[in-house]
């Protein structure tokens, strides 16, 4: 059946939002990737599921072309499940931790010893080797939660578990242990991406959950000798070949200029990985299943790509630029959603100039929760597009609840609400379909 | 400890939600009123425990004056446990039900009728006492997923409830089944006050959940002499005494000219009314502490008011009012936080040069989340205010979660994100601090 266009642009954006909030299937999808395929780190058999999954999906939806990319990704595997105690004069308390990302081992015994707080690298300068050498540091500088965005919150804190164990390494610590990156209150770990560097010892690193800071803290403070054990049968395996699933809708005015929506295929493996980024990936698939219902051709060609491993390698996201700079491919704009499916509230982009030729949509997307289009960040995978000429732009979402789940055992398909999902996979689809339409 | 006034208004505003997002109390005090005393009907113990905790909470928080205001208020119960059953042909198929409050019961044996499906009310009237009599009434309109704002597709719907049992009566019909108000698929019904006509016969009349009304509608398109059973022993008792909750601090400057902010004390009873309205009221009381905690004497007064009888008869916001009134009290603004304890959206001011004059103060509300202050609704307990010559405010945060929660069993505590309660406290303080300053 033909679609009658409507006569003006928020009539035609009101349409991809009615078709969303009543036929929409970004949930449905979400439901399967999550609890069917469940967890799915680079490497793994789930993601190779995810990979082949996303393939017979967007093939069924019709789209006019639907490939994959070979990328190699790192393979890491967290092992047994993770151990842990306080060891203090008194008592032995166990708490709770998982390995960090990319992490190495701890042995199969696991490592124990004294343990010293601090809240930066600073601090951890100021003891000096003297005071580090052959210890645990525990690094517990917590999320400020006076930053209303809570990425902010995460970004002044996620150093710690980023380069903890490079710096600790550096003074002859033997492991680190991290606050987990949360601003909730609760005995869930966080795992996430650490780094080690080539010229630096690796020691074994872990997340605790915030119950377990709090208690490793107490116990230091009452007992300077405490001890931490752990253990995590972590380790990195050689490199895995996987894929970035790629689909496209052709453009019928201007074939040639593409304007990519994605998200990460890969997520975390101790939760399902739903809001990171499972809805950043059914999202993605919806818009241009929206244009197919509503039977719209953009006037540009519309790409979706489900990056691979975006956690712990940015793979993926390097492949697509290195494959669109060979064939000289014109990339306009690119849109990630990797922040949630929480409701909307913005899009960042990347560019002063898109910003301002922008702003008169505000006024069209409000009704549907975007109030602002900013100067801001766009998203890790579609990051190495900037050097191929696309405006980078990041859904924005919501972000008070994000990190409470991120990277959790709790990042579950049952923390995502159906339509604010949905009005996400909407928001994309309305921009995209007004880039698609006027250009940047 | 005296509070040195920040040098800028919008250093002031931000100081609240430091404050609030570090050291809030409205999570604790909302644990406690959901998980200590839980669902609370007017005229129950529970309700009497929440007036008890409401007086303690702010005398131990140093209000300048706490007092009681008396009301009688209407008491029913709900009785045991409700049951229903499909009876169609070939099988009985159980349904999760409940009494919608203020329904009278089916007597101890249930009733059992021939079910005839309506979506509206002109259906009803066109099928007319020939096809209705004797039956019972299935009203089967769904909440316009399509409306953004969750209150407007409520409000298209509600009718259903509110007005079925009067209107199916008037045919004959002897029981009715309301489709839940809400936009899930569940299997959660959601009760919520029906009302009665004195020159109608009372009939008796439940929600059916979601799963529930898709059974039942594919019931009787399959057989159309399918009939519906159900038995609730839900009764009005004789009203009872009970109180609204106020606490105030004097303002410096305009002691007489008092601002209001509130929510209702009472909940339905299946839940524990953790958002409908607990985080209203924990985020009125927290306003109070908030300008206490920072040292600030407000130039206005400021006062909290607990509302007894939102849900099912209103007598607390009516008995405030006809208080205020007899002693010529001069209320420039009531500002009613009864839409959950979500993240901040907007405002809702009922009168237009309000909105105007609080135009300016949108700039410096949207780093926290309040992007418009619009023309809007402020609430049911404080609407009797109008008359006092109240500006009335809605605090209006996201609505897309609402009404998965509201009126169900499932309106508890868990549901609540602690920092989305905070912001809200924080929005309403900031709010009153500049009404507080500045007036209307």
């Amino acid at each position: 059946m033909h679609f009658a266009y409507p006569q003006n642009d928020s009539t035609m954006i009101k349409s991809f939002f009615n078709e969303e909030l009543s036929r929409g299937k970004s949930y449905e999808m979400l439901d399967h990737l999550s609890n069917k395929i469940g967890g799915r780190l680079s490497g793994s058999p789930q993601a190779a599921q995810a990979v082949e999954w996303g393939k017979r999906t967007m093939e069924f939806l019709g789209f006019d072309k639907v490939w994959l990319q070979e990328v190699m990704v790192p393979h890491w595997v967290r092992g047994e499940k993770e151990q842990a105690k306080i060891l203090s004069q008194k008592e032995k308390t166990e708490v709770r931790i998982c390995a960090l990302g990319n992490s190495v081992g701890t042995g199969p015994k696991g490592i124990s010893a004294i343990v010293i707080e601090v809240k930066n690298f600073k601090e951890l300068a100021k003891l000096g080797r003297k005071n580090i050498e052959g210890k645990i540091v525990f690094f517990n500088r917590a999320l400020d939660p006076t930053n209303i965005g809570t990425g902010a919150a995460y970004g002044g804190a996620v150093d710690q578990r980023g380069s903890g164990a490079v710096e600790a390494a550096k003074y002859g610590a033997v492991g680190v242990v991290i606050r987990s990156m949360t601003l909730a209150n609760d005995d869930h770990p966080h795992t996430g991406a650490m780094h080690y560097e080539d010229s630096v010892t690796k020691i074994p690193a872990c997340a605790i959950s915030i119950y377990g800071a709090t208690k490793l803290s107490e116990a230091i403070k009452f007992d300077a000798n405490t001890k931490f054990y752990f253990r995590q049968t972590c380790e990195m395996l050689p490199d895995e070949k996987s894929f970035n699933v790629v689909g496209e809708i052709k453009g019928s005015v201007f074939p040639d200029e593409i304007i990519v929506v994605g998200g990460h295929l890969d997520s975390w493996d101790i939760g399902d990985g739903a809001h990171d980024d499972g809805t950043g990936i059914v999202q993605s698939i919806e818009v241009l299943r929206l244009f197919k219902a509503l039977g719209i051709r953009p006037k540009r060609t519309i790409r979706v790509v489900l990056f691979m491993n975006e956690e712990n390698g940015m793979k993926g996201g390097l492949k697509y630029a290195e494959l669109a700079s060979k064939v000289n491919a014109k990339h306009i704009a690119a849109i990630e959603s990797d922040g949630g499916g929480f409701t909307p509230r913005a899009f960042g982009v990347d560019d002063d100039n898109a910003v301002q030729k922008m702003q008169p949509w505000v006024q069209m997307l409000k009704p549907f929760g975007i109030h602002e289009i900013n100067k801001g960040w766009g998203g890790v995978d579609i990051s190495p597009l900037k050097k191929e000429g696309a405006i980078l732009i990041g859904y924005a979402c919501d972000s008070q609840r994000y990190f409470d789940y991120h990277h959790s055992e709790i990042d579950t398909f049952d923390k995502v609400n159906k339509r604010e999902l949905e009005l996400g996979a909407g928001c994309m689809a309305a921009l995209v379909w007004l880039i698609s339409e006027y250009g940047l």
